[in-house]
């Protein structure tokens, strides 16, 4: 199948859902928000969860619906998640208690993110191949199914606390094992931010979610425990205490008479500046940020203030897969003799119910590798002060990635 | 030498020397602030950074000055440190670029925190032996000798700037190499609070010091360069993130009509409930907090509403120096089979300036190893987010730290 390009794409994105109460159960196929030339289809797993295919297509394909059967005999998953707020800093605290006996790094014949094939080691998606699958994650930090909590910790109200509501899914970017996000082809990305977008949307409708993330974390060197190409989207029940932040400092920003969209106005004055512009498109600039904090940071916005991946339009979203594998590959050619560096891709959306209008949609991608073989640790300043050090001039960041280009 | 007790304590703790310039070239043992049982002595290094020794002593000990010769022929350090302002959450970022290539697991011995042996290879402590001993560190992320900047950055006010004024020191516990703070003596463990709270008072007198805090990296697995026990202070010319949220906190809780001593109020709420209290003696209690983010996590909090080490007095330095060694000790026993925990320890103390009634002085000690080979990562959550997500509920943290005493 070969790439047709923005012609084939013949819808326009949905605005989230929020009026719509989610069908978990519908094997739908057509869902506002998504665009034309993929194919969705959603399902379940043995122990309830849910599984969503999402098939690159293109606008002639009438591939048949997946048929899906998990044979295996899974207990329903628990899900004690709750919620405490920490008095010292405000920030809401997730304890999922259940999670630290999470699959940790499994021999490769039991990846769970791999397809079954028939006969074969049953993994988490039970078909044979797929293309782009998102499925709610067995372990999860967040749930629907939370249990109810008494409100505070021993009944101080020093401690507010709230039941674990929310969603982690895991998102399959190929069914290739040893592959990575940066070797798709432009097609399959475009099919990632399809699900992204399509994600978003659903999980925004959820009663609960205040703020959904799409994020990709690469690499073991921060932690990753499952090799296979894959991100995650979680559901939050609060607004993410660096939201939180951004949504403070658009207020002081707007206070002191400047614009409400903050993200806006750096993305101004990174253009009016150019030192630390990346690359470009007609919709999007990728710049270091003048203050970055990590020894490889980059960050991507688009020129149109959107709130987040489902209010990308279908150019927007074209040129993203395009401009997005762009500098997952300039990443893997920072460092010489190192063909695949450890990244942390994370998407900041707006909240879900509230000031949508101050927080642009960007993407920070950043690396904890400072050097080949040197990682960057959150030792006590960055882990316990949350001050920042970086050994590296956000310049100097900027020039290695235009020199990779 | 054994320990006399609190008997041979008796000085009281000066206040903070606002007031007064400090003398860097001084060799003073008497000094404000210090208890009388140790002995100081500040002398220079060969590219003019200030070593500190403090030594063990008993009242009637009258150990001659230490001679110190520091035959290196070193270059005179750079210090082309820098503060920029992150405009989207309002964060100070220190960028210090000449730090990437420091000292990086050096031989055991060419250990440049080991006493130098005489004819040996030079360390950067020149004499043959020590107690304890504090000097500048030679590639600090902050300087007293930052070089100007524009106070901006490419111009834009968006971008304000600033020089990386400040003092980052190292504070070598003992001259033992292979041991750890949990092994230490009372003695030298009070020597070592001595030696905090010394270094709290003179770098709160230093121009453009906002913030003094001691804290202590300890293992490799978060990313200790050097495994000589020794822990290190940074006076940061800006109110750390956490401290500038537990003010804001402290105010909002106030404007409800609470106390503004946030952490005293908590430390309250924990004493009633007593869940999660460790130890405890006549001055000090040690919990988990309620909404604890880290898999090991236990703060320690002074009775008496004091804002930082320097404010403490001579009853409760020593009490500190029992309980702090308990507290370790039990971290070395948490996990069957890890008898060394890697830890992070931060003193967490009032700003130098303004609200220092707000602010009292906290100990945090965490771990970021959720079980025997497994490590707490800060992924996408907790790096891009800022949202912590907890594998255990904190008073099962509780729970096996009264277990393991």
């Amino acid at each position: 199948m070969s790439i047709s390009g923005p012609s084939w794409i013949t819808a326009q994105a949905g605005q989230p859902g929020h009026d719509s109460a989610p069908d978990l159960d519908a094997g739908s196929d057509a869902v506002p928000g998504l665009m034309a030339g993929v194919r969705r289809s959603s399902h379940r797993l043995a122990d309830g969860r849910e599984l969503i295919y999402f098939d690159d297509a293109g606008p002639e394909d009438d591939t048949p619906r997946r048929v899906v059967h998990d044979t295996r005999a899974l207990r329903p998953a628990r899900h004690e998640c709750e919620v405490r707020r920490d008095p010292l800093t405000g920030d809401w605290i997730a304890i999922a208690a259940d999670r630290n006996d999470r699959t940790y790094l499994p021999p490769a014949q039991e990846c769970p993110l791999c397809p079954t094939a028939p006969g074969g080691w049953p993994s988490e998606v039970p078909t044979p191949d797929y293309d782009v699958v998102v499925f709610e994650n067995r372990f999860p930090s967040l749930s629907l199914r939370a249990p109810e909590v008494p409100a505070t910790v021993d009944g101080d109200p020093l401690w507010p606390r709230r039941p674990g509501t929310g969603r982690c899914e895991v998102v399959c970017f190929t069914s290739d094992h040893g592959s990575s996000f940066a070797s798709l082809s432009p097609q399959r990305a475009r099919t990632v931010i399809e699900a992204w977008a399509d994600r978003t949307r659903e999980l925004s409708g959820f009663d609960g979610i205040e703020q959904v993330v799409c994020f990709e974390n690469r690499g073991q060197e921060i932690g990753v425990t499952l090799p296979h190409p894959h991100g995650q989207v979680y559901g939050y029940p609060y607004l993410t205490p660096r939201t939180d932040a951004l949504v403070r400092r658009c207020r002081e920003h707007a206070a002191a008479g400047a614009e409400l969209d903050l993200v806006g106005t750096v993305l101004a004055a990174e253009q009016a500046s150019g030192r630390r512009i990346v690359a470009e498109s007609r919709s999007w600039t990728a710049f270091v940020p003048a203050a970055a904090r990590w020894p490889v940071e980059v960050h991507l916005v688009p020129h149109r203030a959107v709130p987040d991946l489902a209010a990308l339009d279908g150019t927007e979203r074209e040129e993203l897969s395009y401009l997005y594998l762009d500098l997952l590959r300039r990443l893997d050619r920072y460092f010489p003799g190192v063909p695949s560096l450890p990244y942390i891709a994370a998407w900041h959306q707006a909240p879900v119910h509230v000031d949508r209008s101050l927080v642009r949609l960007h993407l920070q991608v950043f690396s904890v590798l400072r050097a080949p073989g040197k990682l960057k640790y959150l030792a006590g300043s960055e882990s316990a002060m949350a001050a920042w050090v970086s050994d590296v001039r956000p310049e100097a960041i900027a020039a290695r990635l235009r020199e990779v280009g």
